[in-house]
């Protein structure tokens, strides 16, 4: 993938730090950062839903002594742009030939019908080979439907997906995508 | 206020344990889980979000063993309302003539600017003297533009907000509302 050579660094030695989610997810937030600044976008990372089982006080600030992590029931991310109301999931495989559908929980595919459904914007971002990849929610959702498959294979993300372009800023630039699938016509 | 008897009980146990906060965040959690069901909107409240300063495995579980609250900088609620974006925050007061606006923080009412701004619909829930109100982003906005005040008072919010109806199915038909301010034309 052609990262600029500082991002290439600093994301390389994530994943020789076997961090690569963390490396996909930085490249994201830093893009969302971007948009925030410019003003195109309003767009953040959920905070991970979490179950709290003890709190504690120190001088008067509530701490948390025990929790554990809940599984997620919607996507990673979501927020605003051009008006319409955006939700997406980011996923990185280690695979070089597919991306298991069981990274996709079923109640996530299910608030992700649910996005789409009511006119929201909603999509998967993909990293396989080095290649980040988006594929539309209603490509995701049709290809469920209609296969018995239970992994999007290399191929099928080289002919139905789109490849994002890796730059400064943004470091990854999905609302390119975004705009040419849904804001074509304007 | 008018709430229905089993409502009415719940709601008001939880006030006499001094759980007022939790009482108006119940009622918004089950006219979301309301709306959801009869496939209306798709608008959840967000995990709080929190910093993890250790974390320890059990049985390969991975479980928090510190951790605090950060201070957050969007709104407490968003998802997708006839295919609108939408964000809000849910607050009660104690004081039964002024709603302190310090209880919202600078992160959070530059957020809902942006919100506002980007063609969302982004607003706040009241509950003073068991009335539940909703004031209009825009209104909140044009208030602290133009105010020195550091507080709505009652006088503001039975003039300007708009009252929210209690009912079974939804608890809280905040919906209503949004459709008059809204969606009117439609």
């Amino acid at each position: 993938m052609n990262y600029p050579n500082s991002i290439k660094r600093n994301y390389q030695s994530n994943i020789s730090h076997r961090n690569r989610g963390m490396g996909l997810e930085c490249l994201i937030n830093k893009s969302n950062e971007y948009y925030l600044d410019i003003n195109k976008a309003v767009i953040y990372k959920k905070p991970t839903p979490i179950g709290v089982v003890d709190v504690k006080y120190c001088h008067d600030k509530k701490l948390i002594n025990k929790a554990y992590f809940k599984m997620p029931s919607t996507l990673d991310y979501n927020g605003i742009y051009k008006g319409k109301y955006i939700e997406f999931e980011a996923k990185e495989t280690r695979s070089k030939t597919s991306f298991p559908l069981a990274n996709i929980h079923p109640h996530q595919l299910k608030h992700l019908k649910l996005i789409l459904e009511h006119g929201g914007i909603g999509f998967l971002i993909i990293e396989m080979n080095d290649i980040i990849y988006l594929v539309k929610g209603e490509d995701l959702v049709a290809f469920i439907n209609n296969s018995e498959k239970k992994s999007l294979n290399l191929e099928y993300l080289e002919t139905k997906a789109y490849k994002i372009k890796i730059g400064i800023n943004p470091c990854l630039d999905y609302l390119d995508i975004i705009d040419k699938i849904y804001f074509k016509e304007k």
